[in-house]
């Protein structure tokens, strides 16, 4: 058996618990009352790549408001490939608080899974990479079998602001030949599974005012602009009921997928009426007419309202007209849409149809490329192999819905191809409460790390 | 000069300090943790009502959750007619907090006002009434001018299940010739006004739902149902932009107001774009076409959202789609329309436009019905002479876009009419930060009642 893989296996206990120290971290990046704990996540990364080994480790300071980096390098195999590994120690907010049946930042295991808030997004695939480094080093006589950078952020779930910018300035710094993204997930269970497109997002604030203050209904209703009524109308003409957006030209640059690809997602083992049922529990699933789910999902842009500030959210009856609300709204994007224009049709577009009576503020919150991958190229292949020795499959080419702005920055910036290989499962309940991760996918994917890395190295 | 009057000029610092005490204490009837306060207020009513010689005062407790009623009578005045005397010491929440110049439950004087949750509404107008009875005791050998019944309650703002349980199961406690409710507004400063007209209401709760727990919007956007775009929807088909209310027969039993009362409305001294301006601080008035501003909001049905519960409404942003979302809405009803008839229409409406994908759960707070009453009666009538007497001017009657639903269940169940005399200003921020009572209006008010009771009872 090989070394590396040896060594996991012997110290997967221990694994495991590192991952938990880092769970127990409540790093809400969103949140400013939690940027203490976002550092601290941080420097406990920065540590354990110090104490493996790696050189040159650094918590990068923030410029301005945000969250640091952590940055690493071993670069002493000369004539190997040079991986660049990313992921993120930040986690989404843990509310609604009082639906998790353990708390978020207690990880529990139970059934084989470990629930915690970031369980597998991202903080399990970025332990699983350090875990990788750790068996790789030990069993190696101190020696990687590549070239390795490493860059983690703090700020995915808010936008990446910290590590776009760094991209953006020290291409030189991150000097690599591929990519090796750790937050994606498995198309199913014991599925390899490599993501190769990723949609692109804006998200917004669509901020409504009517009256200066609060207004009594009774009084005032009748005679005085409602904005939750005004969101309410605004939002109804953003996308019609069969969930197609109606922005004039915003689905213009929309590339529909090849032929090839949507064969093979025709062959993907997906059954719908379990993924309404047991993945989604709705009563029916939506979209837009002439579109597979997963069309609609990875390659079809949309619109969804995550939340809507103001007025009386409390107990029971309070008979106000509020004098504003805001909108939290986000679009995702697919190729050749960009968010500029994108943001820039949805802008034109609210600011036409608000009703009378109200000032509208839209705001862009953050925005992210969406990007897709080519699967013809020797890190790709190389990944495919090491996944067929660890899953004993062959690897399914998927997309996600979800986006990875770095990945987009890497292709622009520093012109290399990004590996996204993830180990999430379908049901680990991302950005949800009881987010877990499948606890043998850890392990295996600490596996798939390693050998990913013989193979791209031999 | 008339003695209670005098007496009543005499301790007038003293009667504004008593206010700001039950002013400090925080009754706000639709939250929990303030269910001892709502008792404590009851209980300073209670207090003083005994203190001035008032009999069988008693705070009657509630039954099941709500909060108590307060009663007391002086019935020594053979041949008199007997007033049932109205008021409430529940209060609204004081959010949205920040807006506050002065924190809400610390009174403060500025400019003549007196700034505190519940300064106007109500606590001002009950406590107007007890330092009326209290000059009238003290100056009047222990005795008053007429019967006097007191029924004060502490559900106002939720609702009123208690005072409407009582007046129906105990009507013989609190027989009476006619009411003294001091729950409402002057058309404008220096106006003496007697509110002859209601807008009755329903408040409801509409609860949708979509997948069974919180998704990630990368992930599933696209498929799965968001419950706040599906809100946005249904609200969108509730009302026109133009406030028309879109419901099925929802406006069939509406009756408009007599020609006689419309000639008066058009001669009230109102300032349309002052109202808009300085009163509203909107960009425009909305409402129905082909109506003036002031029969939109006392003699046509409205329909309103408070707020919407559910989804993600912290700083920055979290790509959620939210397993369920509950709007507060709530409709304003005018005569002949009932509150029965009126939800049975926009629960069926709105389960047959509810979209694909989502349940929704449609539930009524609570309710009352609108009312008219007319003008053509004794007690009316001794009450604008006894505000020509303080005021120096005629009464205009008015109608009121809020409700008071206790007014309608003094009708139904004891068989008399109501007087409406109130002494808020258009401005005093009911229900809204930074609520107000006009200082010399509260001492206006006391010598009003005085007059009035001595007027009633002549």
């Amino acid at each position: 058996m090989d070394a590396a893989v040896a060594y996991a296996r012997e110290h997967a206990a221990r694994f495991l618990d590192d991952l938990k120290v880092l769970l127990r971290i409540p790093s809400v990046s969103t949140l400013p009352e939690h940027k203490g704990d976002v550092r601290k996540a941080a420097e406990w990364v920065a540590a354990d790549l110090r104490r493996m080994g790696m050189e040159h480790v650094e918590v990068i300071p923030a410029k301005g408001e945000g969250h640091p980096l952590v940055y690493a390098d071993w670069l002493h195999a000369p004539g190997k490939p040079t991986v660049l590994c990313y992921a993120h120690y930040d986690v989404q907010p843990p509310d609604p608080l009082d639906e998790w049946v353990t708390p978020p930042f207690e990880p529990t295991e139970r059934n084989q899974n470990l629930y915690a808030r970031g369980a597998v997004d991202d903080k399990g695939q970025l332990v699983l990479q350090l875990k990788a480094f750790e068996a790789l080093f030990k069993t190696n006589g101190g020696k990687l079998p590549l070239n390795v950078r490493v860059i983690c952020e703090g700020e995915e779930e808010v936008g990446g602001e910290q590590i776009a910018a760094f991209v953006r300035e020290h291409p030189d710094r991150l000097k690599a030949d591929f990519a090796l993204i750790s937050d994606t997930e498995m198309f199913a269970p014991e599925l390899p599974t490599l993501c190769v497109g990723l949609r692109g997002m804006i998200y917004t604030e669509l901020e409504v005012r009517g009256a200066k203050a609060d207004l009594h209904s009774g009084m005032y209703g009748g005679a005085a602009p409602n904005p939750f009524v005004a969101l309410a109308q605004i939002i109804s003409e953003l996308k019609d009921r069969e969930g197609k957006i109606l922005i004039p030209g915003f689905c213009d640059d929309v590339q529909a997928p090849s032929a090839e690809e949507l064969k093979a997602w025709k062959n993907l083992p997906f059954d719908e009426e379990e993924y309404r049922e047991k993945e989604m529990g709705a009563p029916k699933l939506v979209g837009e007419k002439g579109y597979s789910t997963l069309e609609r999902t990875w390659a079809r842009p949309t619109l969804d309202v995550h939340g809507i500030v103001g007025g009386f959210t409390g107990a029971g009856a309070k008979t106000v007209i509020p004098a504003k609300a805001t909108a939290k709204v986000s679009m995702r994007l697919v190729p050749e849409m960009t968010p500029e224009k994108s943001f820039r049709q949805y802008k034109a577009y609210v600011e036409k149809i608000k009703p009378e009576g109200v000032t509208v503020d839209v705001r862009l919150i953050h925005s992210g490329a969406p990007i897709v991958i080519g699967t013809d190229n020797e890190y790709v292949r190389a990944a495919t192999r090491a996944l067929k020795t660890v899953w004993g499959r062959d690897t399914v080419f998927i997309r996600s819905g979800g986006s990875i702005p770095v990945v987009g920055d890497f292709e622009k910036y520093l012109k290399i191809p990004s590996v996204m290989m993830g180990f999430g499962l379908p049901d680990d309940g991302l950005h949800a409460p009881n987010e877990k991760f499948h606890i043998p996918n850890f392990h295996r994917g600490i596996e798939s790390v390693i050998r990913f890395f013989e193979e791209a190295g031999a």
